[in-house]
């Protein structure tokens, strides 16, 4: 295991994916209850071990095989599903979530730290979010949220987040000093395949908004990490910096710069290379999505597509950017995550 | 001007976006008037000169400058609006928008060739598509279409494209051995930009609806030109080969061979470097999106940022490679548009 002061590698973008089956079937029952008017129905007793088994056979595994030391876990984003039921369900199932991610970071500690769900609800104030983004940074140490730009799952229908609706949203992320996530939850329409569309159509929308607004003007220490790579922004940079420069900004780079990072969640060798020819290490944090999208291994190269330390090796790039890159980066803008690798919490110091 | 047997540049992907300012305001007197329940108002009498001037001056400048012999033009992607009004005014509008383009054709012959709009209506049945596409293919003489596969502007409420319900329109560009190339209209939400998000992500959503279904077989010979360089596809040409793996598709390259075709609208170096690397050249159709999305210059070329000829000219393709996209794929692709070249119709029969 590598230590803060030598390489290390941090993925900022884990789901627990593999949690088990009594918490995903609650929240059907979570549902059906408040449909029907009853309360809520008590939430499933699960072991240590039957959690830690969860873990060990899958995102464990995985990232000793990979060389990854650091995962930020955060609850399945597909299975979020702001847009059913109403904003009881979105708290009560958000808090269930954030909970069962909570126990594997206690389980894991110095490997998993949490990264929350937020309660949205459709066209409803962010009120519930901001109530459980303190709960989980400030009761669960949790250092950093995920925040679904399109809570009705594809219709589109939420104000852009350069909009003040989402400021309180803003304002607590800041006094809190974390960043945030945007990831949107499964596509509810057909149309829109939730991790093959949905999923990098919200990063490429995103991005849109907050170069069309002055979000970062009002929220200089704002940090916003756009997944998958940026959606489709890296491939058409030049379209951005087009647009950029008719909506008045001088230089994207720079409106940029301070405020919205890039994951690494890119499946391919040229496109990992295209990432890092466009967009400056500084804004770039490690990723892989895992165990997420896209689980299979390619034929072509015989890894896992979603591997993607290995066409991050593959770039050979020079020593200072690659730790960037691998962790450095990620402990600046998840800056409760630096705060604790510095202060020495590590898997080495696991009891 | 260059000729079908030496190099050619065709550039599949013009708008009309300078047409006569009468045009674009009798589209706000037409709904007006359905919505009042009167009769639609006369269309306003337009000189051949006035038409020849507002593209003498800005599309065809362009396309000289740059090198380019033929465009492909096609209706204002952004004012088709399918999702204004109602059914009557869709068939109102994009008949007068496909006459005026074949005005420019008429006016510019074997330079200009039709491309239309469809009279596309959220949750309509396709019949009005196909009358008007039968329309301007056999009276018009209209090469191909494009078809909005959101009608509704960001809603996402029709099915994919794999559904039954748009089989009619395909039956009918196969009759009719015409290919369509997938363009959504502007976007009625603030949370979508149009041209920086809404015509990426509809690139994106439509080639996961394609990989998912089965649509091909049902229709070998359906051809499909995903503009915009793919959208977010090539960039992340991983994730979709492991999408497509685990729908149980050997090959995504073998899936889309025959019946998926990307254009080269994509306004850097880098993208278009990407683009070339990821997908084959027998795929790929000459494009600019001219006059367009971006209309500037980038300060760091000296040229204008969709001036993509420059980009594709930079890769020095193999010349039999560089043919083929420049030009030979888009004849054969759009069937009609080949054999009218090949007939011997071209700018320098013009009278």
């Amino acid at each position: 295991m590598s230590s803060i002061d030598g390489e290390m590698v941090i993925d900022c973008h884990g789901h627990y994916t593999t949690v088990p089956q009594e918490h995903a079937t609650w929240s059907t029952r979570l549902k059906e209850a408040l449909e029907a008017g009853e309360q809520a129905p008590p939430y499933p007793a699960m072991s240590d071990e039957e959690i830690r088994d969860s873990i060990e056979s899958n995102q464990l595994k995985m990232i000793r095989d990979r060389g990854i030391d650091v995962v930020l876990l955060s609850p399945r984003a597909s299975a979020m599903v702001h847009h059913v039921a109403n904003a009881e369900f979105s708290v009560g199932w958000a808090q269930a979530c954030n909970d069962i991610v909570a126990r594997v970071c206690d389980l894991f500690p110095g490997v998993f730290f949490g990264v929350c769900q937020l309660p949205q609800t459709p066209q409803i104030t962010n009120r519930n979010a901001v109530v459980e983004l303190e709960r989980c940074v400030s009761d669960l140490g949790f250092v950093g949220c995920n925040l679904n730009p399109d809570p009705s799952g594809g219709r589109w229908n939420s104000p852009p987040l350069t909009d003040s609706s989402w400021y309180p949203l803003y304002e607590k992320l800041i006094e809190l000093d974390v960043p945030v996530m945007v990831h949107p939850s499964a596509s509810r329409t057909a149309a829109l395949h939730s991790t093959g569309a949905h999923y990098i159509n919200a990063d490429t929308a995103v991005f849109m908004q907050l170069i069309s607004g002055d979000v970062f003007d009002e929220f200089p220490s704002l940090r916003v990490i756009i997944p998958h790579g940026g959606g489709a922004v890296p491939y058409h940079w030049g379209r951005y910096r087009g647009l950029a420069a008719s909506l008045g900004r001088e230089s994207l780079s720079e409106h940029v710069r301070s405020n919205i990072y890039f994951d690494t969640c890119v499946y391919h060798q040229e496109g990992m290379e295209l990432l890092f020819r466009t967009v400056e290490c500084d804004q770039l944090l490690f990723g892989s999505e895992m165990i997420g999208a896209v689980r299979g291994v390619d034929p072509l190269s015989g890894h896992h597509y979603d591997d993607t330390k290995r066409y991050v090796d593959a770039l050979a790039l020079p020593r200072e950017q690659r730790q960037k890159v691998l962790w450095q980066n990620a402990c600046e803008v998840y800056s409760r995550l630096g705060a604790r690798l510095r202060g020495g919490e590590s898997a080495e110091s696991r009891p």
